[in-house]
């Protein structure tokens, strides 16, 4: 089963507690793709760069069958670029530059050869874009996913609630799940954001893990507790690329195949943090991976008998 | 198996988002006791009280199987009081008033009737009363556990540290365990604590769950995702009670069975958070207890092949 992703392709410069980069290589739709490509293939993915995003990254995707016919080279113009500071929780960070660049024009295209594609991921982006792309597809997919963030709620809710009815699984943060309902309480927060279009709702906690709802049914998953967080960058989107890859590699779209989408996710995104950017993604090998969520398995797995 | 426990029993005023109550009866070893009674009995109880302390809360208590052989009765004094405040996250909580009263002069004796315990749950108090109890005991319990907080960190910390060196394991929150030990990631912060004496630490997390560590095996067990925290007051002491009272019903100190106490102190505080004080403990029946452990049991219950 192929998987369409859009989203962002970038430049980022990251500073953390323990170190900082120069620009390296990043965005939403980069991180799916390499996270779900264990798992799917082809990813077909839908972007746009400049003409000073690097070959080398473009063959490397392709290398693990990303397809690129969706993603618009703009000649003589530059790609997104974001630059971020950590703070030691990890949990906050401070904005330091955004340009938008090439993506002020994103106008994206589906390509008629993905117009096959069972399963799509909406990765962060404008969600008039987002629904653009759920419009262009002649047919519709079997899973539409979707990840936004606080920026939408406040500058674009309209076009946000709009898209929402489109969509099959919303993927947000704790304090955009908040935000998003105007619920403390993650529990009716989820039922709210439910009523409002998606079945599905994924809530994702950082180093707390992430939460699954459909209608009364809820699934929790943990964080791999890690030594050391090195940099957080690209962990929501590596975990989208994980669970969507792997509910695409099976297409099993069960409640209990979600939940192990989930676990196969939080194992990719606890990859994801461990060097900067993509770094650790591209060193990772299929055994890795199973090692670690055996881990997890490991890590949550309990017998118990009733009192 | 028969389990000693030390700790406060006090008056509480409370208020939270949803309302505010008088005083209402608390304490760390009135919780432990209400939650341990559950799974073991006899529960054999160190506390000091003031006059003013309800009969009725005392024969309660010994309904329960809880012995108060060790409560000293202090004739025209007071309870301890304390009165605290909660924000809307629930997290964060100030303390109003503190009025020590009889707690100043606490000198707890072990009765002759409580030397064969075999399981000690130290509650919360002044880090030089859990050693003189531990050292009055002739034998040494099976399972010395304890529980303190950043208060104690602050103001008598030589103490803190003398009393880790006798104890096999220890419950904190999260800031506590980074304050403890200087670290802020967690798996290095229990590394250090496990360095100060107790083998098994607990990590509780609150509303994000909590982690068991020994040696380099670590476990995580969910808070139950709850519509409504209503006073989260006694939920740590809750926790370990069932906890404490698990191990102490089955005599099974190994990991594999710790995990099953973790599972069912999180269950039983589940239950404390769900109304003011420790009422919602005094309602519920083995079948609650059995159909909330059912509960965690789906929450994080997953069935994965690898990749």
């Amino acid at each position: 089963m192929s998987l369409i992703t859009v989203g962002t392709m970038a430049f980022d410069a990251i500073e953390t507690p323990f170190g900082k980069t120069d620009r390296i290589v990043g965005g939403s739709a980069l991180y799916v793709a390499y996270a779900a490509s264990n798992f799917v293939r082809p990813v077909q993915q839908i972007s746009i760069v400049g003409d000073d995003f690097p070959k080398e990254e473009m063959e490397e995707l392709k290398r693990r069958g990303v397809e690129l016919d969706g993603v618009v080279i703009v000649p003589g113009k530059k790609s997104f670029f974001w630059s971020g500071l950590y703070h030691e929780d990890m949990n906050r960070r401070d904005t330091l530059i955004t340009d938008l660049n090439v993506l002020a024009d994103f106008d994206p295209k589906v390509p008629d050869s993905y117009q096959e594609a069972e399963f799509l991921m909406l990765g962060n982006l404008m969600p008039k874009l987002q629904l653009d792309v759920i419009q262009q597809l002649k047919r519709r997919p079997k899973l539409i996913a979707m990840d936004t963030m606080n920026f939408w709620m406040e500058s674009a809710m309209p076009d946000l609630v709009e898209v929402l009815k489109h969509i099959d699984l919303l993927m947000v943060n704790d304090a955009e799940a908040r935000q998003l309902s105007g619920h403390f309480s993650l529990v009716k927060a989820a039922k709210m954001i439910m009523s409002m279009g998606p079945h599905y709702l994924i809530i994702k906690k950082g180093e707390h893990g992430a939460l699954l709802f459909h209608g009364d049914d809820v699934f929790f998953a943990p964080a791999l507790p890690l030594e050391e967080v090195f940099d957080p960058t690209g962990a929501g989107d590596t975990f989208a690329g994980g669970f969507i890859g792997h509910l695409a590699k099976t297409g099993d779209i069960s409640f209990e195949n979600m939940k192990r989408g989930i676990i196969v996710g939080s194992a990719m995104a606890s990859f994801c943090v461990e060097k900067f950017g993509a770094t650790r993604l591209k060193e990772i090998t299929h055994e890795d991976i199973s090692r670690r969520i055996e881990q997890f398995k490991e890590l949550v797995s309990f017998e118990i008998e009733l009192v």
